[in-house]
């Protein structure tokens, strides 16, 4: 028995098989271009394992559609990537393979591999960050993905502005929530450097760690989360997560218990993987249950 | 078969009996004193009922600790009302009745009984807040209560400032956070009177909109709910709800989907039962499963 992953980025798609202890059998790499191009590519790698493939769980970049109830269910939906707006991804593969297709985010795939086999394994609860590009968040209690009418967009919190931080924001939508100041664009906007050239001594990481801090902050007082997993880009910069838990503990100021410190705000296990071992999770889940 | 009900608040416990179809059969309501003398109360109350009474569900005043794995489950922590801290809250019901005990908050109770026969009858995602004396919010998804290690505490989110609002805020961990800003011993102090007495067309209440405006776009992003009931004392003031809506749907910013403003932001259906119902259907889930 095997199953599927499709962890569908903005740039590229990975997709994977793996049996039932979700071992990776295989992985490929596709660019993101248009969908049937990328599809196409798709398809060519699952078809060979015919039979065999039981399920397929797919963690998408959005925004998606995940109300079971809505006509568009299973959609990619108002993307700025024009070429995937309204794409009916689930119905797709389903036409092609007739086999059960589990769908949700890409931040929540990896939410729930890293809650299933990285740092949150045998805890309650899992709360996964991505900050890079864009910064998104996932939260698995046990083993359920927290989302109602549609999923959360946890990046988009209306943060407190740094006092040093003159920067006015990149978002669209809301200028200066936590995505619009502390996103890897807004970095580069911000220093005229991308972040991966920026010392990691300069004053501006201080900056950015009060954002996450208070990223942080947030899903502590909504969750109660067991551990905090901070994936992307930023996390990879030297220090960085000592000053974001530094900053997190003054803004918490022992207001409630939490775990110790490092064992409670942490870098993710699986890495690259843990997109695909959520889906592989979502796959199986449909056809055990 | 009947079901008992305790919703223990800070300055009165309502202890109620119920059917299957959760309909309140008797309630009354007591002071809350010292655990001794509250408590004697309470057990008179239920004695009565002997053998028919199959399981009792409790929602109480906080801080709790919820984590059935710790040696203090079922007990009130470390509350400012000194009498309660670390009484054994669930060990002192089991041990006069030997009968299952449901251990939620008062506000997640409240949240459970809105979403079973409330505003969220039906709906996936039920959000509840109460703004009085203190703030306090509690998510329902599925039927399931929304909490990790500990409990959420809604109240403590980290508010920006609204710019014509001197007041340094309250909360002796945070200062200026929402309970900080919001609550009504903050409104009292701000402003020298009580928020009864503060007439509906004060300025002031466009300020205590727009912190409670924060906290329904934090929920909206982090659990995407299908509808958020906002209880207590300050949602009574004249034109409240309508503020509230106004500046919530300007901090969106049209972002991301949300049903209909007037069914999306709501008064409780409840009202005084809705925690009684909650404690119910926990007394119910454990003779049930």
């Amino acid at each position: 028995m095997l199953f599927g992953a499709i962890e569908a980025g903005g740039t590229k798609f990975v997709c994977a098989i793996g049996d039932q202890e979700f071992n990776v059998i295989e992985k490929i790499s596709i660019p993101t271009t248009t969908p049937s191009e990328t599809m196409r590519d798709v398809f060519t790698f699952f078809d060979r394992f015919g039979e065999e493939l039981k399920s397929i769980g797919i963690g998408s970049f959005g925004p998606i559609d995940v109300d079971q109830q809505s006509k568009t269910y299973g959609y990619i939906t108002n993307t700025p990537k024009l070429a995937w707006q309204y794409f009916d991804f689930v119905g797709s593969v389903k036409k092609r393979y007739n086999i059960p297709v589990a769908w949700t985010t890409d931040v929540n795939a990896s939410a729930l591999g890293e809650a299933q086999l990285g740092v949150g394994e045998g805890k309650k609860t899992v709360a996964y960050f991505t900050i890079g590009t864009g910064i998104g968040g996932g939260v698995i209690q046990d083993k359920l993905i927290i989302e109602g009418i549609t999923h959360p967009e946890m990046g988009h919190l209306l943060v407190r502005r740094h006092s040093d931080d003159k920067y006015e924001g990149n978002c669209p939508f809301h200028k200066d929530c936590l995505e619009g100041m502390a996103c890897g664009p807004a970095i580069e906007q911000r220093l005229g450097m991308k972040g991966q050239e920026v010392p990691a001594d300069d004053p501006f990481w201080e900056i950015e760690a009060y954002y996450i801090a208070q990223m942080i902050y947030n899903v502590t007082i909504n969750f109660a989360p067991s551990v905090i997993a901070l994936g992307g880009g930023v996390m990879k910069k030297d220090g960085m997560l000592k000053k974001v838990r530094n900053t997190f503990s003054k803004l918490l100021n022992d207001y409630r218990p939490i775990p110790d410190i490092e064992e409670y705000i942490v870098l993710p296990k699986l890495n690259d993987n843990a997109a695909i071992i959520g889906c592989f999770s979502l796959a199986e889940e449909l056809i055990t249950k």
